[in-house]
């Protein structure tokens, strides 16, 4: 007993990847930030962001916010990157550790399915920190997501 | 026994109310959200934040992230406030649940110490959304705050 | 902007009260660390323990998982009985802060309900522990509930 | 980008094994749950235990709490591993998020340290069920620990 196996999704239809990258596009706050989305496949998205002073809190380091809203994003979108057409994705609630402090020239975040579920999605999630040639890992993310089917979004807990 | 009696805070410095408002304004993120710092009592602070386009994921509601920062700094600066002068405060970590969708014309974080150390403090945080004059909870934070001596940041873990 | 107001629950059906007593008296768990179901309300449970030395770890404390035990329990029954008959709860997940060392004479563990929804609910518990006429908080949980309708149980991400 | 590497951590001190061992002896609760230490490396525990109704919520599955005693500890001893001689380990939080239902013959539990640090510890741990020739993880735990110098101990945030 180690690891987690790497688990071998499949998208569940030929749209996923697209709407991943749409749901992307949409985020407003992505742009706001200026994150870029560097990788997606089945359960697994990776958004990458550079060092920004606008981003900082009072040491000069990525505010602790920030590093869950790319985490969050991560995980969101590779929970989404399973669920059928028609589906929405909410964040029910994610917990994270902030391990050393934020700094680096650019930061990436991983999010992964742990164990995809009809309603809810179990996922992990990282963000690594890239200073003088070496990446760090800063945030630790355990979530919960959830498909909310239709168009319209009532929350996760209605 | 039913509920935390409210805590009888003092702040352990006269300086303290100052210091938050420093470390408040020291913070970018908040500059880049435009978030107001709108109330500081002993262990007890509130942030607001209007709804803004920019912030939003791709339903349009504010995105969980950014609700993560606010609160995480209501959290942050409640704690702050008990510390001694010449201490930091960092996040060690929090779990966050969303418990309805984040729309509304504004959004109010609260962050409160529950159990003030003189290594980490336990807050308890809030995110109430304003809408059609009725103020609605949408995020409920638990988290732990870290005082560290010294101006040097070495983070939480070292 | 303080507190959650206390919310206004009804119990869903007559047999409410009665199912959370059955649900209770099935977990065999609970007889095995003699706790007791002392108060259910509404959205509300209470489980006391007195100190026993077989639930402790090495300090001669409570263990953080018997901790775990009985708030889990406080807060799943509390969900349970905001549910309609028929259905089932499950622990989807939950955090814990611990905020003192659990020593005492006994101990009390509260769940309350604080955001209903059909499928999910949005729990928080707190373990109190009494010694000498003081009682102390010791650990602080906030949980998400699920209710699963019908008897056969699929877990929480099936 | 991928995992966490696998951290190649060393015993701080020749006597970190038995301390572990003693530690694990020391805690009553788990000779209350019948659970057996199995494995202990630098950084790594694990814990297994057998199916026992007694150990079980109303649906005959293990209790989430004892799940979550089983990995806590765990994790504990994964921290105390690494800690030196004369320091004692606390829980300062975790969180769990519960997978599947935990029926099986047997569970192991497996505790490690991600990121040590001199006063505070984070650590990933994993329940995982055994049935029918079958491990399915069950419930996974993301958690701080705390080194606490001396014999007294003060509890986490004091």
């Amino acid at each position: 007993m180690s690891e987690y196996p790497p688990p071998a999704f499949e998208f569940p239809d030929p749209l996923a990847l697209e709407r991943v990258h749409q749901g992307f596009a949409a985020q407003q706050v992505m742009q706001l930030i200026n994150a870029r989305l560097v990788d997606v496949a089945p359960g697994l998205v990776q958004i990458e962001l550079d060092y920004q002073p606008a981003l900082t809190q009072q040491h000069g380091y990525l505010h602790a916010g920030i590093l869950s809203t790319l985490v969050d994003s991560a995980c969101g979108f590779a929970a989404f990157s399973l669920m059928p057409a028609g589906c929405q994705v909410l964040s029910v609630e994610f917990k994270v550790n902030f391990m050393s402090p934020a700094r680096g020239q650019k930061f990436l975040a991983s999010g992964r399915v742990l164990k995809p579920g009809r309603t809810l999605m179990v996922c992990s999630g990282e963000v690594h920190a890239f200073q003088d040639g070496v990446w760090t890992p800063v945030a630790l993310m355990q979530a919960t997501m959830m498909s909310l089917p239709g168009d319209v979004i009532q929350g996760t807990s209605e």
